[in-house]
């Protein structure tokens, strides 16, 4: 008997894909800027409301993320064995604010704390993600 | 006498982009699907011809990747290190095609490798990087 592996994507619901989040520190936004789409990491903290989960980050004088304010972007989480071939990634939608003084969450400037910082808040309008794992099959002739 | 670790981010050139994206397996593709904008995870592989540089991508049926064929979209490389805060990106932007049946690039099939594939090409019109690193700098009153 033989056995070959096998990747298989499973979609995440909102919840999991929430908790996922939770346990990360940076992620990558992806906007437009003048040259057309792009993405940048960014460190990154999260703000819980009754209305919405929002995500926070600290953008200095020299990202571009500063001009995808009013945009409708994504930000992506991930973490990924490469050896293994196994993690998962979840992406938040929604549209790019700056944040109201009443902002709570404290994101980390980083990668670029020169500079006046300005705080952008993300809600997560839509949240999903994929888990990315590998299953054992049984090989052989049919 | 004081130290203070301070990050920096410095731009990348085409060619150092470039070196850095050789030495990748995977990375972010980021584009818009039925809802808005989205990046999903891919492994790739680097094809050089006589007029560009492309990233090949293999996908699978369960990727939204297939109705960006046509658009611009990026494709982010990173490598970062989460305790130290210190690392790379590095961005290729360009039109996502179908790949011709030329094409010799052979990427890893991942992370869905389920029913029918589809090689698809985004050569890099556009590739820029940054490399975020921390500097040492004394610290003490002015």
């Amino acid at each position: 008997m033989s056995a070959v592996e096998h990747a298989v994507v499973d979609q995440l619901g909102t919840a999991e894909a929430r908790a996922l989040l939770m346990t990360a520190e940076f992620g990558r936004l992806a906007f437009i800027d003048g040259h057309g789409p792009t993405v940048e990491p960014f460190a990154f903290a999260l703000e819980d409301t009754a209305e919405d989960t929002a995500i926070v980050i600290a953008v200095g004088t020299g990202s571009g993320a500063r001009a995808a304010v009013g945009q409708t972007v994504a930000f992506e989480v991930d973490e990924i064995d490469p050896v293994r071939r196994t993690g998962w990634s979840v992406v938040a939608v929604g549209t790019l604010h700056g944040a109201p003084a009443t902002v709570t969450a404290r994101p980390e400037p980083w990668p670029d704390p020169d500079g006046e910082l300005v705080l952008l808040r993300l809600p997560a309008e839509r949240l999903t993600g994929r888990r990315l794992r590998r299953e054992t099959r049984r090989a052989g002739r049919r």
